[in-house]
Order: C-alpha cells, then sequence, then structure tokens
C-alpha cells in the first residue's frame, strides 16, 4: 500500500526538508524542469489547479502528466493539489475522486465555510491529506477570517473566524488524523495562534517570497514540538527565479540556519 | 457588445421563467439532450464543474462544448458555471480568465472566505455574474455560517456570519451591480433574512428537488419587490427524471402558480 501524506512529508522533514515549491505555470514542460532542479531538496510540490485549468483540456493533461512525473521518478514526494475546493457532499465526492484516484494527488486544499459535513468526502480518505484553509496570504483576508465570534457550543466568545475553525478542525474533523491547516507567513501572529490550536498538525505556510512574509517569524511561530510540521511554500519566488535550484536551495539553506 | 449576466436573466424573468437546470453529468452528448428539451422554460443553465473535471481533459472540452452549444442555440440564455472559486488575488485572476473569456460562462459562483480584495479579478468584470455563497443548501452549512459574529464596522452583534458576508456584499461589493447570492432552498427563514439584506440582487436558490427545498416557501421569501430575482435550480430532479422536459415544465409551471 502506498505511504499516506502524512507519512511521506514526516519522512522528509526527518530529512531535514521544509520547502514546498509551488507550480504555477500550467505546463508539464517546465514543471519537468523545475522538479529535474529541485527534488533534493523539498518536501513537497503543490501545482495550483487554476494555471493548468486554464490551458483547458492540454492544460489539465499537463497537470496529470506533472503528478506523474513525480510519482514515478520521486514516489517519496507528496504531491499537493492547490485546488481551494469546497461544496455540497455530492459534488465533493466527484472532486475528490478526480483529485485523488483519477490525478493522483496525495493532499488538496479545501474551503471550511461549508462545514464538516459537506467535506466528508475528503475526509473519509484516511491515506490523504486534506489542508483547510485558516488564515489565508492574502492582504484582504482579515474582512471576514478575523471577525470576532461566539461559539456556543464552547462557550467561547469573541474569538476570531480562523481561531474558531481551526479548533473544529482540531477537535472534530481530524478523526483520521490526515488534516492540516493554511496559514500565511504574511500573517506571523496568526501562526502562532493557529500552532496553539492545532497541536502537532502540519501546517503549509504559503506566502513567503512573492508575497512578502518573513521566513523567521514563520519558522519561530510555525514550528511544533518536534520542531517540525511546517511545509513552508514559495511558487513565483522560485520558479521564476533565473535560476530556480539556486532560489531553492537558499530558501532551504535559510530554513536550516533558522531551525 | 454582448448582453450582461444581468440583462440576460432580467429578460428571462420577464418572459416569467425562474427555472435553473443544473448540469451535473459532465457529457456533453448528454447535455445537449437536455438542453433541446428544455431551452424553452428555462432561465438559465448550470454546468457543475466537478462532474467535467472528474473526466480529465475529455470533460474539460465537454464542458467547453456544451457552454458553446448553447451560446450558439440559444444566446439569450446565461450560463452560470457552478465552480465555487475563491483563491487569492493572483490565481483568481487567472480563474476568471479561463471561466469567463476561455469557457465563456456568463457567470460564476465564488467562495466568500478570502474577502473582497481576492475576489476582485471576478467583481471586475462588470458584463459578468458573480454569485457569492452565503447560505448554502448542504445539512452541515450552519457550522460557521450560522455562528454568531460581531462586525465592528458597523456596530452590529450577534448577527449570522451568514448575514454579515451578505451585507458586505450589498454594502461594499457590488459596485459594478454584477453580485448575487446563493442561500439554499432547504433554509427558507435565512432566504427571506438574505432577501431584506440584498434588495433587488439576483439570489440563486439551488436545493429544490433532490435536496428538499419546498418551493412556496422558496418563492414567498425569495422574491423582491419585482416579483423576480430568484434563479431556482434543479440538477439532478430534472436532468436524471424519467421525462426531463416533463420535470422542468412541471417545476415551471408550479412556480408559475405560486408566482
Amino acid at each position: 500500500m502506498d505511504k499516506s501524506f502524512l507519512d511521506k512529508i514526516t519522512a522528509k522533514w526527518d530529512e531535514g526538508k521544509f520547502v514546498c515549491v509551488g507550480l504555477d505555470k500550467g505546463e508539464f514542460e517546465f514543471d519537468k524542469t523545475i522538479i529535474d532542479q529541485t527534488f533534493d531538496l523539498v518536501c513537497a510540490y503543490k501545482p495550483q489547479s487554476a494555471f493548468y485549468e486554464a490551458g483547458g483540456s492540454a492544460g489539465l493533461e499537463d497537470l496529470k502528466k506533472t503528478i506523474d512525473y513525480i510519482h514515478q521518478n520521486h514516489p517519496d514526494i507528496p504531491v499537493i493539489l492547490d485546488a481551494k475546493r469546497g461544496d455540497i457532499g455530492n459534488t465533493n465526492e466527484i472532486y475528490a475522486k478526480a483529485i485523488f484516484d483519477d490525478l493522483g494527488a496525495d493532499a488538496v486544499t479545501v474551503s471550511p465555510y461549508l462545514g464538516k459535513e459537506s467535506l466528508e468526502p475528503f475526509l473519509k480518505r484516511a491515506d490523504k491529506g486534506i489542508i483547510v484553509l485558516v488564515k489565508t496570504s492574502n492582504p484582504g483576508a482579515g474582512e471576514f477570517q478575523d471577525l470576532q465570534v461566539e461559539d456556543p457550543e464552547r462557550s467561547r466568545m469573541g474569538k476570531p473566524l480562523y481561531q474558531i475553525i481551526a479548533q473544529h478542525i482540531a477537535d472534530n474533523w481530524n478523526t483520521n488524523n490526515n488534516c492540516a491547516v493554511v496559514v500565511g507567513a504574511t500573517y506571523p501572529e496568526e501562526l502562532k495562534k493557529v500552532r496553539e490550536i492545532v497541536g502537532e498538525m502540519p501546517i503549509l505556510v504559503p506566502g513567503i517570497g512573492a508575497q512578502g512574509g518573513d521566513l523567521e517569524d514563520t519558522i519561530k511561530n510555525g514550528l511544533n514540538s518536534k520542531k517540525q510540521g511546517i511545509i513552508i511554500s514559495s511558487s513565483r519566488g522560485i520558479i521564476f527565479a533565473p535560476d530556480p535550484r539556486q532560489a531553492a536551495l537558499k530558501l532551504h539553506q535559510d530554513i536550516k540556519k533558522l531551525l
């Protein structure tokens, strides 16, 4: 049986690798050159679904080729499909099948807005990684995510929505030990709070590089008790660098210095 | 210049048509037979992206063919792509281009969790319909959508999140008059509340049929001051009926009786 997402990512952390390269161009031949230059430095690859969808049917074929290429050549590196899916359960069944069974991704990003019940088709897949948006990296993330919420089930009052969502995931959603959360590197204080809430759970941290997130704060606030638990994702900052390997190597080394 | 989504849907309401047929199978040839049987009864078609994506590259080609077929044969019927997208702005630019320019959809469903700033690539498209999830039709929708929220900008306390989101859309997001909202027919009281908040704005109401929403409550609570403003969507209840035309006609006639 294939190794689970959590097993794969933990093995990479054990090797001292925390860099996730975001594949944001949507072309297999481009991805291949990036993978060939970076495979020994990364804990994961994260193709962004939008860029492949933008290529229509040829783009979707490229996405499948990219995932197959990683699995065939580097079966120990997990693939996270960044798709931010979230629909009613009947539709999520179809998404889960397409993403996990047809495309073969090890993990997927999902949106929490429809609640746990809607996400069961993802959550029941114990071998996969279900990575839920909690505090996103964009400048306007706080419009709803930071609103103060009462949560009567727990008699908590006045906690920001993103913390309530993290708490639900940690308390109720993670029965298969396959959940992870997204917190942007652009919000280091929120990252600290989420780490307190989710315990040892993996946190995917986008926003390093082009979006301006600080690496030192990310590591200080994001690591779990085992000095692991973070997937530090950079897309444009690596794949469009003059020398992608050098850019990935620099991020890898900068992280090692801060561990 | 092509007519806007709002112009197209309003023209259909003027003809007394409120039924939206959800295309939930992901096959062009199937869609074609449904469209040929129902085009004179509907205000919109709503292909669900997941079912086409599940078909891989061939599925995406079918989605393009279905949208093209509707535009070529029935240019007055708007196409809503049910995709529930929501990512950071940079990625939403790519999604908006793929959905509106390459696929040619007239409207798209989006998730509000990342806030208005992230959705600008959609919202700036004045001729398109941006249909934001507010209260979804699934049984577990309330996990976050019903949480009581304080909104300090407006000194409102203890309103459910879905109402706060509806208020933000009505007050701040709709400068191009291209916003609409989703409220499930399974939540008629919430539909009434949202209609009070969003004024004349179109409301897409899924959940009639297979999901068990009540038609009479939907119409009573969902119509705007012009006795229009609702897009009543049924998918499985029509497309998998023994006689899809009869099923669409019955829903169309049931609505007419209740107007």
